[in-house]
């Protein structure tokens, strides 16, 4: 496994592009994204759990129905979220003017929007700026930048990567671009996330592989506790590679899994490192719960709650709230049998042992805890077995969060 | 129902105390507080749902077990959390030195902190204090202010109150003073509360008059979404006014809980006001739910969100922030049925109607947002019937939130 350039172009027959056609009235930056693959795919995708969904979350889930998409759409300022039918119609209208384009079918494209939830969404920008975008694809890193530049709302960094893997002695490709600082919380679909790959994967494969990589991945982020109304990740497969076809089990299965799964924790990783005013990455690491489901509730807990995070913000190794939020997380487990490290590149330092007060340097807590990257490690005692594990990223809470956040849409 | 001075020295019989004894170190404020009555109780008592709990809380359990409790010790700057088998000996000691110094039975005398969980609580200076803490009680407003001021942390206002209702021509009175600022969420016991009430109720009634009235007041209130290891409310009644017997059932019941939930209500108002860093009131107010469950839940997730308290703070009309939060809180609802409007001193305006944008002015909108107490009220059309209401209390996410506990202990 080797990490490669071109982000979604990294594998062959994709190409991508970005423009401003003017969604972001206030702003120069680019506002609508393409990506396309040169032959059909099978295609998979999950959406957010909110019961309040976007009209494109509405329409690609039509869309993803048939397993065939082998493009999308995306435009960043306006979430088209709460926009009743005419925003359905919206969603429609730009899926079509896309495959009229590019000479595909409707059903082919899917269509993603992010932004201020309750505007509506102009039709007339999108349609005046069809040929450019259209004309701004590339096959090459650039038109991934483009693509992904198009896509961000208050990311401060682009999140995109790519990497290879041989299967049987066949090369093949995965890339993704990923956006999402705000509204990112553990239960799925906190983002919009675009992932292409050239291996010939069967389409339920596909589906089962995404599920299992998203779930070690994306779904162990949270910055805010807020899961979006437009969260959505889809996977594009178009079997350019030329590999043995991947089916839904075996060594095959399994090593493409684990790839696609690599290139997911990273991107969620940097999705937390670029949480929304975060000056912090903070990593809660989990052992000895009772299962992993069990250790992943621990850990969200701690990463989500707002005592700790601004703790972190302040690097106070004010572990009793650690312990707190596991307490209120649901899962069942012996406090008495707690341990808490923290933990970064300035060292690790034991603060909490059988559940209580450990003597520690608070100068030393304090070096350790001020890093730009922390972990937070914390240990159950158990009579037998290892018991579940899992890690979660999250970041710190801090005055930009909130500054950020209490005027978005000025 | 008349609002009285006294607080918790209202009710006939009670007196209550606070010193400085010296937990808070680096403070010249007050931390060691009593409140006792000088007759026998009956007395009921709501504790975290936290797994992790603190202490004074497992010792009060204990206590509160016969139902016998008529006083109560109580510091502050010190959780006794997370502090293992010597903190359970501190916190019952705690209880035998008020007892001894009263005469009366160690069994009597309930137990409650509130401060930095996992710093062992000391009983030194609890010990030495103890004659200058008896000797503070008072029968007064005097008594209960220095009680209230020594179980305060970052609270900046304090919170407590009375009031006198006749039942069958007897006047009875209840009293309560309340602390907590942080870790405060919806999921009961979220705070010290202390209730005395000179009434003669019986035992099963008490208790359940106090879980009635927590219900619609503490446990409709959300400041930070984190559930506290020490969270306690407890209720002594000793009989004092003479009045006929309470029992759990009929009129004299009903109308002895609605004047304690009048009470607890705008005592969990308060506590909303006066949430860490607060800078408004944001009251959030749900009709036409499938139930008074659902309608709770709704409102809750309104009022926990990071997004709709940070747009709070910037006065910012974001109402898909609201739909969104909605969206999210497990409760079922058509979100074409919704409309959202914000009220205040200032007015009111209508922002989302059948789950979509309707125009409105957003200075007008920003005018009645920057008041300090506002308010969210949704409405879900219903084709039959009134449906579920509630209402819960809330505040914004501010820059002084994250100052406040980004170094606590410090």
């Amino acid at each position: 496994m080797q990490t490669i350039s071109g982000g979604v172009c990294a594998p062959q027959g994709f190409r991508a592009g970005g423009i401003r056609c003017g969604i972001k009235a206030s702003s120069q930056k680019r506002d609508l994204a393409l990506i396309v693959s040169d032959r059909p795919c099978a295609s998979a995708a999950l959406f957010t759990t909110n019961r309040v969904k976007a009209a494109s979350v509405l329409v690609s889930q039509e869309r993803l129905a048939s397993r065939r998409c082998r493009g999308v759409i995306v435009n960043s300022g306006n979430a088209n979220a709460c926009t009743g039918e005419a925003g359905l119609e919206t969603a429609r209208r730009m899926a079509e003017l896309a495959a009229e384009r590019l000479g595909l079918r409707p059903e082919e494209i899917a269509v993603a929007s992010t932004g201020v939830i309750g505007t509506p969404l102009p039709i007339a920008p999108i349609a005046a700026g069809m040929a450019e975008l259209a004309a701004s694809l590339r096959a090459s890193e650039e038109g991934h930048d483009a693509a992904l530049e198009a896509i961000m709302t208050t990311d401060t960094r682009k999140k995109g990567g790519a990497l290879e893997v041989a299967l049987e002695g066949v090369p093949i490709r995965i890339g993704a671009m990923v956006k999402g600082s705000g509204m990112i919380h553990p239960n799925m679909a906190t983002m919009l996330g675009f992932i292409t790959t050239d291996a010939a994967v069967e389409p339920e494969a596909l589906d089962q592989a995404l599920r299992r990589a998203v779930r070690g991945s994306f779904n162990r982020v949270s910055v805010d506790g807020d899961t979006s109304t437009n969260d959505m990740i889809l996977i594009m497969a178009n079997g350019a590679a030329g590999n043995p076809l991947i089916q839904a089990r075996g060594a095959r299965f399994e090593r493409f899994t684990q790839a696609l799964e690599a290139l997911c924790a990273g991107l969620a990783r940097s999705m937390a490192r670029d949480g929304e005013g975060a000056s912090r990455l903070m990593t809660v690491g989990v052992q000895g719960a009772a299962d992993e489901d069990a250790a992943a509730l621990l850990a969200k807990a701690v990463a989500s709650s707002s005592l700790v995070k601004a703790a972190c913000f302040g690097a106070d190794a004010n572990w009793g709230r650690v312990l707190c939020a596991m307490g209120y997380s649901g899962a069942a487990f012996d406090p008495a049998g707690v341990s808490v490290r923290f933990a970064s590149a300035a060292g690790e330092v034991l603060v909490c042992a059988a559940g209580a007060a450990v003597p520690f340097s608070e100068e030393r807590a304090k070096a350790i805890l001020s890093q730009e990257e922390v972990e937070i490690r914390i240990d159950i005692a158990r009579e037998s077995g290892p018991g579940g594990s899992a890690t979660v990223w999250g970041c710190d809470l801090t005055y930009d969060y909130v500054r950020i956040n209490g005027d978005y849409r000025s």
